[in-house]
């Protein structure tokens, strides 16, 4: 036919061709359909192109270097959340909060860095980017390795998502250290090689010596191997630590006068306490300056006297850098402590808790996820159980969830896992959810506990649950009246979010993306209960079959449902200036039922194996287990009164 | 890592296997996560499964049979839209609109059926499909051709989205035919040919005799040779026109008898006038019952009476078809007329004009679009331009537009095509838009006339514009008032819609998807404008700046806008019970640059080049195509009062 021949070859861009566009931006790199970066330019960037932007648009911003921590339980510390009476840890997730352009994870020669274990530099830095959503650079140090292990770190640096290196030279073991011919003896050979085996995959940072290296024949002599590492491919630098501003702002303009241009971070040390400081001097070989030792001595059993000391110190000092106006981020050695660095940043004004979520859901820096703008509502509550199950996945949904029959989710047996397992102690939890149970009531209880906040029958409070490690959502509070009374009558509830007909999108509880937009969502219920409620549940849902979607699954997987055609329904969805629109939760009906193994191994793992086998307690968790239905209902009639509480009502009235 | 080995193949769908979903429907068969069906099973179905659903769910439904018409402007008659003081042609739309189960167009041996030619039946059924959005049958014969022919016919009704065929022996050709050895001598070696050369790619159909084939060597014989037909593969069976409802419900009976089981489709002929019928007869060698000639004779040379009685009999036959049980759809020989088939329908109360659109554009029945849910919002007065110009696409966009600098849209050049071309012959279109233009304000004039619906200074009704060839869209409608005070202004208001917040779907006016969902839009306003206005309107978005994104583009490309990063902006929206979200028309920026080319081209091609060259009125349109700027506007906040023409009054102010 006629036109079939004559455009066979039609994709002249004549509309891209003719006529600058004067928008100024260029469009995005990814051509396909289904992958624009919609939300957040910043997920798509590598970590030079944001620090570039953001030096660009006069921000300033700050970094924070943690090192890997010795024991399993630190490390929980550092990246889980753990809720005990009035105590938290997860400092990633804290200080994450405050808005850092990168963290930092050091490498420990002696803590076998590149392993597997928990506490390995690799793994904590794998896990920042992966399950902590944040930007990070893992330091790698190549002195006295070979050639093929460094080369075999950076490989497993780059399967895992990572994009960042600081290539160090590290120190040498042994007294005496000699130069190894074709061997790793500087920092510039890991520039090198980094640059060599893997083009301009990684950003690439190298450490600055405002006073110069100890080792350097001279400050001019290190200045000069700095423009080396920095000529080899090196992106930026971050510095050691120093005392005084005017160092920095000297090594600066140094460096600046023989030709480096790239970013110099200088890197800060709010000085926490009088050992630690003397530790650190002690290995960097610095020395802490008269007028600091003056001040210290006197108070250096005064471990708070010390703080504040060292953060005005710091403060002072940053002010002055920033105020030069040469500097635009602040680098600091965190020592794995939120306090001081927290509090300097926060005096300066650059820490930024920014209430605005991109998406209503942590996302995660993962380069695989930057597409990712859609998942499952039933993991709210345990994103990093979600994207551990996800992790085997090679395409993320973008734009509309789809079909999620294939890929599977994996399996979650691995509750043993730090970044997975609730890391409250068991005698903690046998105190929120009852040392002993003597009945399902006694169960209901707890769950209403963790709704009310009130302290239960024996004085604690009920700050997690087995599908929730945190207390009750800000926004779930809207819903507190009502989640009380159900619970209370065996409607256990685990996930619930109000209708949300048009809310600004910068609204501080239910907000979440660019301002400007707004948001919308469908009343959502999400709870474990009877057989016997189930049954008049049913009956009660006919009344209601052209307006609520329900799935009704048991451990065994007996499913009943009425969405059409196991098509995914759009709970969350936002409505932006310019974009097009994005629905970052769905409920779906094939991922619930992996959901649904999850979420009744829980009852298992977490709560059940708190008590003895054969006790009674036990059995009523595992009867539970084996007998109760877990339900999530829709109702989809978003502008409306939520109907779901009448749901509800209508069946207990028909149990009545 | 741990979890990486031990997860290396998770893809256990343990999610799946385990347990029964009693929702009855199974998962949709594409794996794609961006291909989902969404809205519409319909359009994933093939015709033989549709036919089937209908028939489950005791839906009565019909269909049209088409001749291709001998003449271009016959065709476009048939398919396009023609719009004349008072009178239309547009046969497959309006039909189309009762709701047919498909149409079928029959295969002329004498009209080079398998050719390109716009009146070639091959090409008026690609058409039906692709551009009228109806699930369409081909005709095709076998006798007399080869089976190359054959094949290649068949390869290219594939190659253009065509999915059905029917197939038939064909009228020999010359009065003495013979057998050919291993040729096509009955329709059952073009069924065996298909089913062995194309699997089951196409559903087939074939015709039933209820009186038998008049060449059959009895009645019996006939049958046991549609029976071959079928066991050779083909899906379900028309049958040849008959005058008796006992016919038909005998031949059925016969038909099962003997162990055909698919469905059998009546063939019903309304009688519409003497000759016809006369003529009709004589090719299907039927014989007209005398109690039919008995009323028909007398009046022979009355059409009115006779149509009136051919519409009654074939309700009373039809109602008495039906009413049997065992008739579910029925075959309506439209002779390419309207009128009597529709009466037909609409007295059985089967013409089912239902006013709701799955989208609010029509969908084209390509299978290759089929999963097609976006378009941007500006070819929506030419949707036939837009699947022109996209028919090389290999993808349709689904869920989201994307990024759509690839594939580019082709090139609009063919003007004159059958299905692209405005109808209107040239005097009309000069009593429209003037016989003699004599500033840009007349053409202002043009712009207002067609808005109010008031006749120009010459009397007539300005029913169609270069950019329209249809009166003003109801919706449009809405904004009747405004849109004539600022076209009289010159502000050339091409394309609009107004915001909506949140209106039911089955609104009649805006409303669009399945019932029970809710509706949105943001205003949208697309002008051709001065560049003095331009300018002004430009200083005047300034105070707008966070609230309406703007793309202003003059014919040569130079383009200002404020959109972010060259991002879609969707404009429509839907939320439906259990579903994804819905957006289906965007603001494209990439793709306006194309639309811009062809707004531009129809002021010359539709417009200009109705007055001689050089002549002032020609000139004056050639000076606005040469110096005018396109411009479209959206208003993010849909929930507040459109401010776009406070944007435009805004602008008239600064002006004065």
């Amino acid at each position: 036919m006629v036109n079939e021949t004559q455009h066979s070859c039609s994709a002249s861009s004549s509309s891209r061709s003719d006529g600058g566009s004067s928008s100024g931006s260029e469009s995005s790199k990814d051509n396909s359909r289904c992958s624009t970066p919609v939300l957040d330019a910043d997920r798509h960037e590598r970590l030079r192109e944001k620090m570039r932007r953001r030096q660009d648009a006069g921000d300033k911003w700050f970094s924070l270097e943690f090192f890997p921590p010795r024991t399993a339980n630190a490390a929980v510390n550092l990246i889980s959340r753990r809720v005990l009476q009035g105590r938290r840890g997860e400092v990633f997730d804290h200080m994450g909060a405050g808005g850092p352009l990168f963290i930092d994870v050091t490498w420990h020669p002696a803590g076998d860095p590149g392993s597997d274990k928990e506490t390995s530099s690799m793994i904590i830095a794998y896990t920042a980017v992966n399950y902590c959503g944040l930007e990070t650079i893992l330091h790698m140090t190549c002195c006295n390795q070979s050639k093929d292990d460094i080369t075999g770190h950076l490989q497993k640096a780059k399967r895992l998502g990572l994009k960042n290196i600081m290539a160090l030279r590290g120190d040498p073991s042994g007294e005496e250290w000699e130069e190894e011919v074709d061997g790793f003896n500087y920092a510039v050979d890991l520039v090198k090689h980094i640059r060599n085996e893997f083009d301009d995959y990684f950003d690439i940072c190298v450490a600055g010596y405002p006073k110069g290296h100890p080792e350097a024949e001279s400050y001019e002599a290190d200045l000069r191997h700095l423009k080396e590492k920095v000529y080899a491919g090196a992106d930026f630098i971050i510095t050691q630590l120093f005392f005084r501003p005017e160092t920095f702002l000297k090594f600066m303009k140094d460096c600046q006068a023989i030709g480096i241009t790239c970013p110099i971070i200088p890197g800060i040390f709010p000085i926490q306490g009088y050992h630690s400081l003397r530790q650190l001097v002690k290995l960097s070989k610095l020395e802490v300056p008269q007028e600091i030792k003056d001040v210290i001595e006197p108070i250096k059993d005064n471990d708070a006297a010390i703080r504040n000391y060292g953060v005005e110190l710091a403060v002072s000092m940053c002010r002055e850098l920033l105020d030069s106006g040469m500097v635009h981020g602040l680098h600091f050695y965190t020592l794995n402590r939120e306090v001081a660095t927290t509090e300097v940043l926060k005096r300066l004004g650059m820490w930024n808790e920014d209430p605005r979520r991109p998406l209503p859901w942590a996302v995660s820096a993962h380069p695989k996820r930057r597409v990712e703008d859609v998942r499952p509502i039933f993991w709210a509550s345990r994103p990093k159980s979600y994207i551990y199950r996800t992790q085997e996945w090679d395409d993320f949904p973008n734009g509309r969830w789809g079909n999620s029959s294939s890929p599977a989710f994996g399996e979650l047996k691995d509750y043993y896992l730090f970044y997975l397992k609730s890391k409250s102690p068991r005698e903690e939890l046998l105190k929120m959810w009852g040392e002993e149970l003597t009945s399902e009531e006694s169960v209901f209880e707890v769950f209403t506990c963790y709704i009310t906040g009130e302290p239960n029958k024996n004085g604690y409070k009920v700050t997690c649950m087995p599908w929730n490690d945190d207390p009750l959502a800000t926004e779930t509070n809207l819903l507190k009246d009502q989640l009380e009374k159900v619970n209370r009558r065996g409607i256990l509830t685990i996930n619930s979010q109000p209708n949300i007909n048009g809310k600004p999108s910068t609204d501080p509880i239910v907000g979440w993306g660019p301002s400007g937009g707004y948001v919308f969502q469908k009343a959502y219920l999400e709870f474990f209960t009877s057989s016997e409620i189930v049954r008049a549940l049913l009956k009660v849902l006919r009344k209601y079959e052209l307006r609520v979607n329900y799935h009704i699954v048991n451990v065994k997987g007996e499913n009943i449902t009425n969405a059409p055609d196991l098509q995914p329904n759009a709970v969350t969805w936002g409505i932006f200036p310019g974009r097009e629109i994005i629905q970052p939760t769905v409920v779906d009906p094939v991922s619930f039922l992996s959901w649904k193994d999850e979420a009744f191994a829980l009852w298992i793992e977490q709560w059940a194996k708190l008590y003895e086998e054969e006790s009674p307690s036990r059995m009523i968790i595992q009867y539970i287990h084996d007998n109760y239905y877990l339900v999530n209902l829709v109702d989809n009639d978003f502008p409306l009164e939520n109907c779901l509480w009448q749901v509800v009502e209508d069946t207990f009235e028909l149990l009545n």
